[in-house]
């Protein structure tokens, strides 16, 4: 009897270590490795007192890229996958559409045709989808949908979608006293419905590109009607344009995965003091999807490669930094 | 011996009571009445507790126009008054405006003949002090002369020609789980070197008017060019459209003093929920200036008069509802 208590006194500090251990690491789905060391050793230096590296709490922004940094973007960025699905939904009251390209080819199954066009067929879709609404109309169009559509490949919402290591980045820069803002391509009003709840992200922290809006009464009611009118591109060299016109003042970290980032990572880096650049490497192909440089949806190039090794940005493995990419894999 | 003690107890418990229901006040430079009470009702009534009329603190947001609302607008828009400081500081280095307008009237001190050409002339005079530099250039051009121009009748900093009743409001709605922001048709980077320091508004928080800007490399360095060319002009319907733009929430209170913040009050008001909304009357020629209807800065027209009592908007009178107007006057 007497080896027994301590048996099991031994296990109970063993486990008790452990589990203080994992209660302390705020970053559980990332693997030890370089990723994961360049993001706390940048926050303990620009959060310890005293340290000439401090950053103010008011100073410290963080942006984020939505598509393919935070959320999955393939097999086609989700928002446009929205749009497809508006088509179809909306096609009934479009007979003109059954002869009518874009439309006619995506009414038919073929979205490789449809999207064939290029930019000027993505347009297409995105206004007879996006514009000709009220912004209150839109919100909900985009709450019924996330509520209900599955992403083609993981068969899951696509709010799940989403990479928890990334999700556990924002949580631990915000304990540590940051503002965390999404700067994305994506449509500002397609995004804020759900990044309060799946990234705890609140709308006026979120930057985006938009359409035109116009203030009008309707039946003595105010409204602002979506236009089929490009406002603004949040995008590449937009990205700084954005950040600078919604926050007003430069980040600190910047988080993105493709061509479209390499400007607000730049960006970010020319500030003075300590800086945080990364950038999502998809390298994946078994519990995500593996693409760079000759991928049409996030364009990870060979020419951002170089400048990532030029200027220092941490390029994130999904592959080895990543212990858990989706929520849903636990 | 006996009565002394007493006496000075009697004092202290007199003076304990006055400086608890001093400390309690959270508005002490509002006299009582009805603007001051329909403020601390509605806050009272959105932040009680299993109350119908609870409103969830990520959601209350309140937006303040600034020039005449937060700050003074007379004789003229201070930014105005910047721009005039410019053009004469800049001259030198133009000696084609000596010849040409707005310019050449400016420089003789015509003011009113320099603005005679409207919108036309003030446009001109924007452009060749606001455009033409990097978003850091302009913003050390604001932070150079805040710190050290003068008001013409106060011979203060503008930045002490703040509203303390308003100052106190915005301190007070934070208090109470409020986001405040600055929804101006003022240049948004003309406000944000200063706002935060003067308001305890952030820069992320100031919504404005705004020149395009764009991207580029400068000696190696990402710059922000300031463009001469307008972005969005967030004044009457634009208001709406601006607080869309950078909030994506539609505020539960708003407060302005002229015709171009109408829209934005009936954009608030029309919310589901408590709502407060009011404007400022500028009534006190004594100790700011008197205005309204036939001012051109700041007009507070009948028609905006009518629709205040016909909606039910709260009219702040400076001269009965303030007690203090500035801080300089205590």
């Amino acid at each position: 009897m007497k080896l027994v208590p301590n048996k099991f006194a031994l296990l109970a500090i063993i486990l008790a270590g452990l589990s203080a251990a994992q209660a302390k690491d705020p970053l559980p789905s990332w693997n030890d490795g370089a990723a994961k060391k360049s993001i706390t050793d940048f926050v303990a230096k620009i959060t310890t007192e005293g340290s000439s590296d401090l950053v103010p709490r008011e100073e410290r922004i963080a942006t984020f890229d939505n598509d393919g940094t935070l959320w999955c973007e393939q097999p086609l960025y989700f928002q446009l996958l929205f749009a497809l699905d508006r088509v179809r939904a909306l096609a009934p009251q479009h007979p003109e559409w059954r002869t009518k390209e874009p439309f006619a080819s995506l009414l038919k199954g073929d979205v490789k045709g449809a999207l064939a066009g290029g930019e000027h067929a993505m347009l297409k879709i995105i206004m007879v989808t996006h514009a000709g609404m009220t912004t209150a109309e839109f919100e909900q169009i985009v709450k019924d949908w996330i509520a209900t559509a599955k992403h083609p490949k993981f068969k899951r919402p696509y709010t799940e979608c989403v990479y928890q290591p990334m999700v556990e980045l924002l949580a631990y820069l915000r304990a540590n006293g940051f503002k965390t803002f999404i700067v994305s391509g994506g449509g500002i009003e397609f995004m804020r419905p759900w990044t309060e709840k799946v990234y705890g992200i609140p709308p006026e922290q979120v930057v985006g590109s938009s359409i035109k809006t116009k203030y009008e009464m309707r039946d003595d009611k105010p409204v602002l009607m979506r236009l089929p009118e490009m406002n603004f591109i949040d995008d590449k060299t937009g990205k700084p344009v954005g950040i600078n016109s919604h926050i007003g003042r430069r980040p600190i970290a910047a988080f993105g995965n493709s061509d479209g980032d390499q400007q607000m990572l730049e960006w970010t880096q020319a500030g003075d003091g300590a800086r945080l650049m990364m950038l999502v490497h998809h390298d994946n192909a078994v519990r995500e999807f593996a693409y760079d440089a000759e991928s049409k949806i996030g364009t990870f190039s060979d020419a951002l490669m170089a400048e990532a090794k030029k200027n220092g940005w941490t390029v994130i493995s999904m592959k080895d930094d990543w212990k858990t990419i989706f929520a849903f894999e636990r």
